[in-house]
């Protein structure tokens, strides 16, 4: 089993679990940087004031207390003071460009793959600790309409490069519902957001009725919204099928006019993975252009794994805006997903490919040169905890799946053996290297082929 | 300038700082990797009453509370339910162990690299945010000696393949001090430690003063011991200079055997890098056996870099004891140091290698399929956000020290150039590669030649 945890809600896993997480950051990472951005670290706490910006979110923070200080950090104490644990990465991004606004460049492309901390009841896939990856491009005053197509589509070749089913993206623009709104003469935007937002949950006759209760529609705007709503298409049709509602606007042309934009440069690069969905309404209240929610395919029940939009003003000082356009990954609820439902498994738990056995401990330092010189060339060694009879060296390794046992012989004479076929052939370790499929643990769905095509499974550098 | 914070002890990295950040937890990583061990990761809060368990650190906890819900994580609520963030990373590591005892094989070699907090007052160098890199290997019930001799030289490597200068790690034993204070009947070891630990504030006459006073030594009792702590070697001499003194334990003995098979082994790997230093008394009231501190050359006043020992009981849960050797390293203070000094800097703030220049927004997304190609052979690559200019767009490349500029033409008839040199050439991007030192940032020392050689400055994956 991957997974262990002892407190709930603040998941912690098993190495072989590790090593597929760590498989699923460095090949996250290594798209985001394939794209050119940088990778930024925030601290894991903001002042309470920043924390509680958008006010909606008051009941998931942690607050800080020291221990031996109290008063200090008291209920009364001032929130410009008081520290919280972030309970995302968008809230420090902001803070962070506004902060070092005069040493960035923009527009600023930037990755950041951190823990996050909400003290919310842990519930089924809820957790208090869990680790989001969010890339967010930020302009200076402007932000040019094509990251809005770009980003959601270096997250479609990140998502495409893990363990995981496929995804779909599925998108709408806040100016299409808006602009529509308008066309036909319902005002109260939000609350209509707001409603429709339900659909899943009180279907569109409920929707209907809650449109001329909260959204003071009158019956016919409410079909109208229900029209709309129940638009999706994968290509230019999705304008056609908008338009012929008969209802047009400024705002609503120009929406649909992204929209379209972003599903054809979808549609060249990643067929059928970029869906409009007009039905999508949430964060509408908050994104002013395109928004993006991500399925797994096959595991609806997990909700959206990736979700972001266009924000005309990230942040603000007064004098410059920055709008920005972004996605997060929850990792941790993906990862949770992965490893519990068996989606992919670690060849092995730890990153040896070799174990030295030792003959008697007083030819210890004899295997540790084998280790030094293995590693030396960049092959990951263990030497036998103890000079047991070699049966149970090789026990030691098979109970962590080493694949290779090295035998010291006398006058260079060493053997290496494949314990996992028995296979035993003389080796200098000068010259000898593993196939490199054995070379790291690799990830990938149980009992598939060796696949040198998952990079990402291998640790950094010059491997 | 890498750094930046705007709240006292929590250090936070520009992007070019980053990037050398990243480039050592990679080396770390690889070199841990490369001898075996397993990384894990555990959750960033504990039960404060497992904070609390060594009783002398309860002034440096950050505690948590749920901003919404008062009361529950109150002062006087039950310490097995409060909950505190980690401030090291030994604690939750023998958590760790003992709740997942069943699912470990030991000796359990790992691996483990995350942020602790401390509510300290910030200091020159402390911070109340900071990264440990750690490395432990514990056994189940027994572990053989010859950790003690590995585990430093493992740091060793790990601390030579960093852009920093070289370390000198200061060895002691506890077996040493006490089997001396054995034999010369000073019978509270303890005592003895607390004011040996003060030689280099006080001095030796201070020490002998506090020996007798604080230790119940005699002065006889208290001259020997400071002869003892005068004591330094780098090879088997340092038994010598002991047993020079004319007083001996079995203990004693033991102790000695150690240390000179630590400082034999090490000299084999890395003469001149592990040297006894008898005045070690840090630490020597919670290790049992071998000790170690390390210094930077040249950066005495940074203090000990990395720590660590031999502990005879890691953790227990009443039927087995899990004795274990580690050592940490606290990377934050030493890449404060670097960046600081300027010990190291990166090539350039973004992994970008080649910027796709575009010639007007009706033709993005003939760059657009420029950077693909590109990408898809591994090369991070970036698209101008705008048509502006020739000029301007390479402008965007300079200020972020992007050495290549893309120049899509018609009919295929690409053209790249060096921006650093102005060299321009044609080029297919479905077959050109930048020269290896430019695919990816590069850490070191600034004006130094590229150096091919620093693996853990690139990305992870199959780079």
């Amino acid at each position: 089993m991957a997974r262990a945890s002892s407190l709930s809600g603040f998941p912690e896993w098993l190495p072989d679990g590790r090593v597929v997480e760590t498989h699923v950051l460095d090949s996250l990472r290594r798209t985001f940087e394939l794209h050119g951005f940088a990778g930024i670290e925030t601290r894991a706490v903001e002042p309470l004031s920043q924390l509680l910006r958008k006010g909606e979110t008051s009941k998931e923070v942690y607050l800080l207390r020291r221990l031996q200080d109290e008063g200090e950090d008291g209920a009364g104490a001032d929130p410009d003071k008081q520290l919280g644990l972030h309970f995302d990465l968008t809230v420090p991004f902001a803070r962070y460009v506004l902060e070092h606004a005069g040493q960035l460049t923009f527009p600023f492309k930037r990755y950041q793959i951190q823990k996050v901390w909400r003290g919310e009841r842990p519930q089924d896939g809820r957790f208090r600790e869990f680790t989001q990856a969010d890339i967010d491009v930020v302009g200076a005053d402007t932000l040019p309409f094509h990251y809005e197509v770009e980003l959601p589509l270096v997250m479609a070749e990140a998502l495409a490069a893990l363990p995981i089913p496929p995804v779909r993206i599925n998108v709408n623009n806040r100016k299409v519902a808006q602009g529509f709104y308008e066309a036909i003469g319902l005002d109260d935007v939000e609350a209509a957001l707001r409603v429709i937002d339900k659909l899943d949950k009180i279907g569109p006759e409920g929707v209907a009725v809650a449109l001329e209760e909260e959204a003071g529609a009158t019956p016919q705007q409410a079909v109208h919204a229900l029209e709309l709503a129940s638009i999706s298409a994968t290509d230019a049709s999705v304008a056609d099928k908008v338009l012929a509602l008969g209802h047009r606007s400024v705002l609503l042309d120009e929406g649909l006019g992204e929209l379209v934009a972003l599903l054809e440069a979808a549609h060249e690069l990643r067929p059928g993975t970029v869906v409009a969905d007009l039905k999508i309404a949430r964060g509408l209240d908050y994104y002013t252009g395109s928004v993006y929610e991500t399925t797994l395919v096959g595991h609806d029940n997990l909700g959206s794994i990736c979700s972001g939009g266009r924000y005309d003003s990230l942040a603000t000082d007064g004098k410059r805006t920055y709008p920005g356009v972004g996605l997060s990954i929850g990792v941790s609820r993906l990862l949770a997903r992965i490893l519990g439902d068996g989606l992919a498994t670690a060849t092995r738990p730890v990153p040896t490919a070799v174990l030295v056995a030792v003959t008697d401990e007083e030819h210890r330092r004899a295997s540790d040169r084998v280790a030094h010189a293995l590693r030396a060339r960049g092959i990951p060694t263990d030497v036998a905890p103890t000079a047991a009879k070699f049966g149970k060296q090789i026990r030691y390794a098979d109970r962590r799946g080493i694949p290779f046992v090295w035998f010291p012989g006398s006058d260079g004479a060493d053997e290496v053996k494949d314990i996992r076929s028995g296979a035993q052939v003389g080796a200098d370790a000068a010259a000898w290297t593993p196939p490199a499929e054995d070379l790291w643990p690799r990830v990938g769905a149980p009992g598939s082929a060796p696949d040198a095509q998952t990079p990402g499974a291998q640790a950094p550098g010059a491997r």
